[in-house]
């Protein structure tokens, strides 16, 4: 049984072979493929916590995953990170344990990172360079590292606003730090109206800015709604974009960013990241269309990258 | 962090403590104090196995703890256990992870076999000796072994009959070995028409034996039926008997063994076994009651025996 820490997984993690997992276990998800469990949510409120579960099977693979991840929001005045978990690998033939991943939350914020970076590269316009990221935490800094890492002959630059100046301004020179064009932005409409692709990444529960600021070509990336009452984006862009895909439609519509559109227009389409990413559903058609991605994450995207880390570490023995 | 696998898990476990924290489970279960996550359920058919996931929080306890149990039951045959699992314990105060316990299963096994005995020796006459174990399973040995531990002052008669004669003859023998009275019954009918005590541990769907043989003053403790389909009492003695009893009424009326009762008979009473444990109610009225009780297994017990065992641990330590 493969039991690995934090700093194992990370040195055992190769980017390539989990975008390549991740981008196969979209498509299954959308063929039927993937055998999803309950989402198990329990909740601390006393102590800011949560704790979900996630599990799933993608069919004909060797082992089914279980994933633990728990926020307790107060940690950091403790000094210690608000995300623990793990993912659990257990074979699908004997449901013997095969993997105990302590990864405390890495590997599903990496799996989420790639995810918006496969969709950002999927429906953003050919020449897309400048990307305004909303937000300043890890999701914002992820989908950037992640994008430029998925598309390294694109010159992205990237423009920062959070709510919090000093927190950009940080990610600012992390970015930099690692090479990439990277400034902070101050007027966030001026912003919205200059980019080729927003990445928004906060908890917020209302929209970040007005509607009509969004300008043709635009992609979308939001990556922050994940539950009821959470909504980054203006319900009528939403309504009025040229494209709506998401990981999973009944997740989108019922508690992701798509759940405010969705009740007020019932007929709402909305298309799979899998549909397109397979080639079989056309996604972007000009470039004057807006489209926007809407990931709440799904257990296909946690086997993927606990499956990579498993190929890496067995690749590593041989 | 404790880590542990079956062997140290069994040499830590201490009996009385653990039925300690399984009886204030149940109580705190009916009180209103047990958070329960949504039973996770994955299957693989393919593989004649399945993967359950339970999980929950007692209020006000240090930990909440989720489960892993899976049974894939062509694995004999490969020289393998069908069970495999295991309890994980996070502080419900930060996440962290706090206990991985590796128990195989066998944890599920002796909370299971502990609520059992629990049940019997609340409902039970108070000179009840003859007990009718039908299957010859994992779990009828440990019925017997927990009840004849839980009631030391008892001389209790195990009578075992199960579809696979040569199976009980080996559960008899065992029994035997660690000192208790047991014999194998051929007669079904008979031992049915005899017992005090009928337990029974079978995965049948359908009644194991006609109303009308159980005589009156008998208790019955019915543990294999749990999920849809299931049944080992006839529908009759159940809508018939004095008392109802179950883990958890949501449960037991959905896929316990009061599942076809309840479909006949809409307004079927059930009380709950944390209301007689504590008191509360009033289980066994007179000595003609014939009580029944269905055991589902819940989360409460998962909670308490894995609380058990750090608790053990910590002792261990210190």
């Amino acid at each position: 049984m493969l039991d690995l820490d934090k700093p194992q997984i990370i040195s055992l993690f190769e980017f390539n072979a989990a975008v390549q997992c991740i981008l196969e276990a979209y498509i299954a998800s959308v063929q039927g493929n993937v055998q999803t469990g309950e989402v198990v949510h329990l909740a601390f409120p006393d102590e800011n916590g949560d704790c979900h579960v996630k599990s799933g099977y993608i069919t004909g693979t060797a082992s089914y995953v279980i994933k633990i991840a728990s926020g307790f929001y107060d940690n950091p005045a403790k000094g210690l990170p608000s995300s623990n978990g793990m993912m659990l690998a257990f074979s699908a033939t004997t449901g013997e344990t095969l993997a105990i991943l302590r990864d405390e939350g890495w590997l599903t914020d990496m799996r989420t990172a790639i995810g918006g970076a496969l969709a950002t590269r999927a429906l953003s316009r050919a020449n897309a360079t400048e990307v305004l990221i909303i937000g300043a935490g890890i999701q914002a800094q992820l989908q950037a590292i992640c994008l430029a890492q998925l598309m390294p002959d694109r010159s992205f630059n990237f423009n920062i606003w959070a709510r919090n100046a000093s927190a950009a301004q940080v990610l600012k020179t992390d970015l930099n730090a690692k090479g990439h064009n990277a400034i902070t932005v101050s007027d966030l409409d001026l912003a919205i109206s200059q980019a080729d692709i927003i990445i928004t990444t906060t908890n917020s529960t209302k929209p970040l800015f007005a509607d009509g600021l969004v300008r043709k070509g635009c992609h979308v990336t939001a990556i922050g709604a994940d539950c009821p009452g959470k909504q980054e984006l203006p319900t009528k862009l939403v309504t009025t974009a040229s494209l709506l895909v998401c990981d999973m439609a009944s997740q989108s519509l019922n508690h992701g960013e798509f759940q405010n559109a969705c009740r007020s227009h019932a007929s709402l389409k909305v298309t799979e990241l899998g549909h397109i990413l397979s080639g079989e559903k056309i996604g972007r058609m000009s470039d004057q269309d807006i489209t926007i991605v809407d990931l709440t994450g799904i257990a296909a995207q946690d086997i993927a990258i606990t499956q990579a880390i498993i190929d890496a570490a067995d690749c590593e023995k041989t």
